[in-house]
């Protein structure tokens, strides 16, 4: 006899999440290929210590099952963190997820059938594609650098997909006027609107630009805000928020029913202590002053190893760098095990491309590394395009 | 304009689950409908030291993501936990998944393409029928009841799917011939077999029966073994986790990277000191007295006050008593709706039918009230059972 066999999707996917989430691993290896936080940035002992009372002084929230939707006291913080002026958020505008990704794979189990339409900010993140896969939609790219006709982008999508602050991969920031033409568009075309905002407190240069969510001044309105305690906490509790129309929260709450029922109670509990508390941004100066110092120490070295092979703009935030080979031949899924064999991990751009078409940039991440070790990665990504040059000519 | 519509599946759903989760929060009621654990069986001291040392001792491994797979040392307990003479099960055999749920969520994922088949004890998992509808597929119910033919009922399916140890909502105890004869049956025909066991420990008058993952003896064989920790010690943490064939597992982590990328660290750590330190198995024979207590209690109820309108099977462990009228005119969706009104919630048989239409039975939980409280809503129950016949008559 042979097994049943896998559904048709598990034949398309990448592993290359799984590759960074495993090169962590390698002996010596500098890791630019994550986008992982630095673990000297979690406030371990004030944690330890919410940890214990959130389960010491509120069991019947911390261990019970929680609201599919989340905790009160946590939905409570989100609507009242993300309210602004013209924006007035509650409780039933708000969902629980665990983790960014959980909210990705929710939009698509509601809104995607088989070949339903995304427009996708392009290049797209991997972990997006990697959500809506087993759904089956078809992509349609928007290139938001080249400022294309957003209007006849989401006309006919399910909907919009963008990273507006520091874009995973390419660490692009969207303009506000591009911000508000994307919320007009979903507005007059009836797509919906997914602003992923992972790195929203991650401005390194600058006062953060308005979100979609506030410029669309309409908590029933097309924007569906993704946020995440991962960037500004810990990844470990694998919380997150979705904000969004109450009708379009209680579709995604149906959809969690069936997929892990409830956030862990535990997680949730710590998670509204720290933000109403003030710990999450007592945090973030300290986290700031330190992604800043390692952004500009990638740029320093990139600028004196890699100039003559890549180009690349300056990340005002966020936590990666994207960079283009000048030479259209340079393979950069070729450079990811070329720079494996001397001690160094990226990204290559197939990654982040819905077809896996384009091998001629690299992700570097410099959030994980010390300065000295992001030189290091850097000189050895130099020697493995050399020997990659080298071997083609 | 309208605004893109939802996924088709959506309009399919139910929303017991829901009504359950939050009728929890009506006053007075007395609630036998939902499946929820007795707050006293949560070691609450011990747990919250452990969340303390958890976060201050292994910051490492409770606060930044952790393999997709999960935490080593837990899976590695899982394994030690589940091998047995004859079936020796190894790290790479375990996924940890975020609650049971998440189990059925991802074997969907990984086996589902429309039209699939699965064959499915009846009357079935409500969960499990939530996890799997965004993948459409076609249900052929097993009756194990009535002796079926298994090799016909597996013939073709992806999977087959049970819950061996007092099922819910059935109650019912598979004997461990029939799990032979289901593992025979997989074996010969290339389907899976789901064994789906959140109640294997909750066994109140005999010694356990063998699970189907060991009576196959092969940790490379057809089973699908799935298990939790919310009935065990609490469900709060959403820790579970998938007992398969090594590709089985890379699978499901293949699936479970685009779901929620992994199960909270935090969570994983204190289960796996849970587990290796004795803690858990140190909590169930008190939680066994309580349990059989509160069957006999509801047990002893329905004979006086429902035995004229329902008839039963006494179960030998799990969480509930299933329970089908005697006159087939008896509705028990509008029992639901009658029951609140007096004060009293059950889970309707149409919610355990994959096509909704028995409506002949009820599921009552005994594990979350006391004697007192269960003998009251049995009273309430007989009222609203009295209302309604009387209303028809």
């Amino acid at each position: 006899m042979t097994r049943a066999p896998f559904a048709r999707w598990m034949g398309q996917t990448n592993d290359v999440t799984r590759t960074f989430l495993g090169a962590g691993q390698i002996p010596g290896l500098v890791n630019l290929g994550g986008g992982l936080p630095d673990p000297s940035t979690w406030p371990v002992a004030e944690l330890s210590e919410l940890a214990r009372r959130a389960v010491a002084d509120t069991p019947e929230q911390s261990l019970a099952y929680p609201p599919i939707e989340g905790l009160p006291a946590l939905r409570d913080a989100i609507a009242a963190r993300f309210s602004a002026p013209g924006l007035s958020l509650t409780r039933e505008n708000v969902l629980i997820v665990s983790g960014g990704m959980q909210g990705l794979d929710l939009i698509g189990k509601v809104l995607l059938d088989e070949g339903g339409v995304v427009a996708a900010q392009s290049p797209a993140y991997l972990g997006a594609l990697d959500a809506w896969r087993p759904r089956g939609p078809v992509y349609r790219p928007m290139r938001l650098q080249d400022d294309p006709d957003l209007h006849a982008a989401l006309q006919g999508a399910q909907f919009a997909y963008a990273v507006p602050n520091f874009s995973n991969p390419s660490g692009r920031l969207v303009p506000t006027a591009q911000r508000r033409a994307l919320v007009e568009a979903a507005q007059a075309t009836g797509a919906w609107l997914v602003e992923d905002d992972p790195y929203g407190t991650l401005y390194y240069d600058s006062a953060p630009l308005p979100r979609m969510l506030t410029l669309s001044g309409d908590p029933e309105g097309p924007v569906i805000y993704m946020g995440t305690l991962s960037k500004e906490l810990a990844p470990g509790f694998r919380v997150g928020w979705v904000i969004a129309a109450r009708e379009m929260i209680e579709a995604l709450a149906l959809a969690k029913q069936g997929s892990d029922m409830c956030t862990a109670g535990l997680s949730q509990v710590i998670a509204a202590e720290a933000l109403t508390s003030g710990l999450v941004d007592r945090c973030l100066p300290a986290t700031l002053d330190l992604y800043r110092a390692r952004r500009d120490a990638l740029l320093g070295a990139m600028e004196r190893d890699l100039a003559h092979a890549f180009r690349w703009e300056r990340p005002a935030g966020g936590m990666f760098v994207w960079a283009r080979a000048r030479d259209p031949r340079l393979d950069t899924d070729a450079l990811l095990a070329e720079g494996l064999e001397h001690g160094v991990c990226i990204s290559p751009s197939s990654a982040f491309d819905p077809e896996g078409r384009d091998r001629g940039a690299v992700r570097l991440n410099f959030t994980l590394n010390t300065p000295e070790r992001l030189k290091e990665g850097v000189r050895r990504l130099a020697l493995a395009v050399e020997a990659l040059t080298r071997r083609a000519a």
